[in-house]
């Protein structure tokens, strides 16, 4: 990655632009000749021939801002002259937006496709298609590493060839390489340095027809690890609801459906929860347009009537994820919906092997963190806690702990409820071993520990990795141990004799864990350096502002718990901390606006720290690593680099004001 | 629980007659003076001094078939006197059946209630309601057992007392107790006892305000257990969808909500995952007819139109449970739901503790079963499967069984397959050692087995359990085992060497198994006594029919892979087992119908096996124990005892036939 990547074209057709996130998961505006489509966005898949939903109404009446059409078949048809003479636009009756497929899938339907990439192309481009797709080779679940191998291979090649047709037209490009990550990731590395405007997974549809998620997500996030971040990512074929809120968070933001419509004709209603045969239907428990004056019988006789639903409910499913977007909840609404299928479940269980990856996009959370089975302690943001509590914690004083166990307690209360509350007990420092992994009490306000709610039964899952949690905190050697395993009536007495019943003071020792945890090991000192004063609010009691040596250098929020860089905070920090860290780097055409305090445009970047997280903050600097500006990034570093539209850091404070 | 306890008025206001059930859940109709209501049903709270959405409104455009309102309320207020002349339907303008309240809930708010239980109820019965309740004393989940014990005598002295004002009003019985058990139970049974026609349960608003939803499962559960399992259940205060799923299968009918309009006047929307602030939506997620035509703005702005979608949505939840439980996927549902709120899930997960008496109501359920967290194994289904092997099963040779660690799988096989296949590697007879406990070969097409979809992955909680199922299994001693925990490459190789490797004729050892699962131990013998021919289907090459001596006396559903027991098995099992084994005994009235081949009313039951569940076949005998007919039971024995109205066994075969 690096900035010579982006594309050098001037067209804003298929370009995306980052809105709303949740780590991977994002709501953006994707331009294109046809006007802007906020994705994540459902593309009903419509064919000319057999529209039992015409374009118009898809328009009118459901709100469709995108379609999909198969190039190939319109070629192949009795509309091909039609298409060519008066564009797919007219020919459908639809102003927006229409991306159109070339084939590829008929290959792995028929078997072959009578097309060559040239033709389809040019006549993708011909008939004025607004994303067009080069002619990729369709590998088989069950294809072998070779076969695979080759179809990556000719399918890059195509895209690369495809570029000289395209026109203005936004290029498709689709990742292929069957169960093979390697080659996905590969794949999608390629396709990512050709000037494509978006991208599309592809050979997907026989694992969702086979219910085989878990090896769906495989593909989708070995492709999300190859391609750039700034394109839009279609997941071809995928047109039941129950698997976008994964696809989703995943980092997908186009779909398209045939299935509303090839559903209705085989009896079957459409739900977020899989599929029921329509003739099962008793109680009406839809209030979608086309449900809301029918009976069972009326869904069982109009295929129209029942198509009109499944079409309804799969583009409800996209508003309620980019609702769980807004809110902040997608991770709760994902591991819900996860529970249509075992399938899925199983699905949701694997994706603990990609925390990582996902942790790099995880932005920090507003709200609460409901827990929803033993699969939520892993979700990116915990994984995140944990990692800094393993890397960037140290305790006040060196010489012992006392860990303690979870108290039972009542839902009005949070994990910081029972940490005061055990603080005040043992009048020592402590660890209390949860759920999530050791806490050390100073954090106990910091996301996720104080805004999460759990059921007090825990799984035995999440048991045994808390223990092994502790483990790994415990292996790290620099302190020496008590351990507290019995009821809450011998804590006192306890922590006279543990080795770390120390009385601390409290705020200070707050500030430095979470200063520690925020900005790194060790940014305490240089943070906190002189004489500290925590200014509390009157209304809470709690810490506001925090002040060493009379400047103001950081602000509490009592949303997550965590620090807002002022600017005499981030001199310091940019004084102690060397270069790249906590850096973003930005160009000389933007330098002087974000000295006067203006957001840092993605455009502008020119490099960032690799640590850095949506929503961490972070110092804005120019090339001689002059600091520019103090703010939040709302990107990471892929982003930052790859995207061409949207801020990558809003700007606080810069270091020379209007 | 006796005959006698049926109430002796023949008056049909209040009666229930159950339809469709999974469990405790079912799908009932409830009569009143004012019509009939189909159960479970959503009561809208009115109050006639401030009506936000007009009664009208609610009979036609939301279809409500029932109301509530509070009479206390309206006999302290200026309607109290056209109350009394017009009566309540004329006053709040509405034609449906009208429960009231008695002002309990006031006694909980305002700490007193200024009214009598005369006056009360009195007042509901001149003013015509259908459901009048007499004035329980209302228990604090915080009060003490001597507090409930005495708010308990109270509350059943005002209902004995009650029942010579009431008229034609059915009246209603509140179980109190606050959080003790048995003072529930006790106080249920008391109820029972009395000629009432509906049963609430009450003191319950503050566990839901405060999230104990496990404690609201301990009240309601403890409440059902000692109420007759005739009579409606009405759960007071219960207005949020959320609990609505758990309450259903927990066995409430009745639930009434003003929180659709509290919430709204509160600016929050309901949703069947919790509440949302109306400020934060940003994406419409709604179908409703409120939310149809509406922005976000819209319900921001409008009262009224987020009053109709909070009780349109919560109308929809109840549709969904009736669909779930028409669909036989009512736990599924549940399960689903309960993530709602980790205190729901906490909820679900205490369940297991009363899987027992669960297990007593519970039907065999068609179609799949998914598996949707740690908690579906503990389901009542699953408990049965797993008691019946323990209780019930005997191996084909006595001197070893084989057991067989579960092999992965896909999806598109479910345990039958895997079962076959080890035991075509095996060659040996096995035991599975599955996610629901061992599971002997011959067993696996019953349900669960053949119809269960799990993950690959088990839960640490479900490998758990699993060896703890195995040992209680392994305990009963009279097998010798051979453990198996390599791979499928050596399972031939120690199939010879271990010491239940034995060759068997499958389908007789089939069939000893599922008839000795089904009818009790030792079934079998008698069922399949002589010269057994078992002939398969042409289509599938499944075995359809089970003749003995040339005697029809079993039939297999393809479904359950269970029997129908024809006539011939019947006498067979009539003869083999003493009474009440397996009986359903009926009274003289109705012995020469079901003679005929007529189903069994509830009414003419005089006893029945309190081993018979709902679903499971029966002898159905007289007063003298002649066999009289064979059939299906559609409720258990406690059921067949108590209700009035419907079918308690669905009748195959009669002894004479006309």
């Amino acid at each position: 990655m690096c900035k010579e990547l982006r594309p050098s074209g001037s067209s804003l057709n298929g370009m995306l632009e980052l809105r709303e996130r949740s780590g991977l998961a994002r709501i953006a505006r994707l331009s294109t000749r046809h006007g802007t489509v906020e994705t994540p966005a459902l593309m009903p898949v419509v064919n000319p021939a057999n529209l039992i939903i015409s374009p118009k109404d898809l328009a009118e009446r459901f709100k469709v801002s995108i379609l999909m059409t198969n190039a190939y078949i319109i070629h192949r048809s009795e509309n091909r002259e039609r298409a060519l003479q008066e564009g797919i636009h007219r020919l459908l009756g639809f102003d927006g937006p229409i991306m159109t497929d070339s084939g590829a899938f008929q290959q792995h339907v028929y078997g072959r496709v009578d097309v060559s990439n040239e033709k389809v192309v040019r006549f993708q481009e011909a008939i004025g298609s607004d994303l067009g797709t080069a002619l990729d080779v369709f590998s088989e679940p069950d294809d072998s590493r070779e076969t695979c191998q080759a179809a990556v291979e000719e399918t890059l090649r195509r895209c690369e060839e495809a570029l000289q047709w395209r026109g203005d037209m936004a290029l498709v490009g689709t990742v292929q390489g069957g169960l093979y990550p390697d080659l996905r990731e590969a794949c999608g590395k390629s396709l990512s340095e050709m000037p494509l405007q978006v991208h599309a997974i592809g050979g997907v549809v026989p694992l969702m027809e086979g219910y085989r998620f878990a090896d769906l997500i495989e593909v989708i996030v070995a492709g999300k690890k190859g391609l750039r971040p700034d394109r839009a990512v279609h997941l071809f074929g995928a047109g039941h609801p129950i698997t976008f809120g994964l696809a989703v968070l995943l980092g997908c933001d186009l779909f398209d459906s045939s299935s509303y419509a090839k559903y209705a004709y085989d009896g079957r209603m459409i739900t977020p929860w899989g599929t029921l045969k329509v003739s099962q239907l008793k109680h009406m428990t839809c209030h979608c347009p086309a449900c809301a004056d029918a009976e069972p019988k009326d869904l069982r006789e109009n295929v129209r009537l029942l198509a009109e639903h499944n079409l309804h409910v799969s583009l409800l499913e996209l508003e309620e994820v980019k609702q769980a977007i807004h809110q902040g909840i997608l991770w709760e609404h994902v591991e819900r919906r996860c529970r249509a299928h075992p399938a899925l479940l199983e699905a949701l269980k694997t994706l603990r092997r990609h925390v990582d990856f996902l942790e790099r996009y995880e932005n920090l959370v507003d709200g609460s963190l409901f827990y929803t089975g033993p699969e939520s302690i892993w979700r990116p943001s915990v994984h995140r806690f944990r990692r800094r509590v393993l890397q960037r914690y140290s305790p006040p004083e060196a010489q012992g702990l006392l860990i303690l166990p979870e108290a039972p307690r009542p839902y009005s209360r949070t994990y910081a409820g029972i940490l005061q509350r055990l603080y005040r007990k043992a009048k020592a420092h402590a660890v209390v071993k949860s759920a999530f992994g050791p806490v050390p009490i100073e954090l106990d306000g910091v996301y996720p520990i104080a805004q999460s709610v759990l059921p007090r039964q825990l799984d035995v899952e999440v048991i045994e990795a808390s223990e092994i949690f502790l483990r790994e905190f415990v292996r790290l050697g620099h302190f020496a141990f008590g351990m507290l395993w019995e009821g809450e009536e011998t804590l006192e007495e306890l922590a006279k004799r543990a080795p770390g019943a120390i009385s601390l003071d409290m705020d200070m020792a707050r500030a430095r864990a979470i200063a520690d945890h925020q900005f790194g090991a060790g940014a305490s000192k240089h943070l906190l350096r002189g004489k500290v004063e925590h200014v509390k609010s009157r209304k809470t009691g709690k810490i506001r502002n925090v002040y060493a040596d009379g400047e103001h250098v950081l602000s509490l929020r009592a949303r997550d718990g965590l620090y807002t860089l002022k600017l005499a905070g981030g001199v310091r920090l940019h004084k102690a901390f060397k270069s790249p860290r906590l850096r973003v780097l930005v160009s000389e055409e933007s330098a002087p606006f974000n000295l006067q305090g203006k957001n840092v445009f993605a455009k502008f970047v020119m490099d960032c720290d690799e640590e850095v997280r949506p929503l961490d903050e972070v110092l804005v600097v120019d090339d001689a690593d002059n600091l520019l500006a103090v703010g939040r990034a709302l990107m990471n570093r892929e982003e930052m680099l790859a995207f061409q539209r949207g801020v990558a850091v809003k700007v606080r404070e810069g270091s020379k004001p209007l």
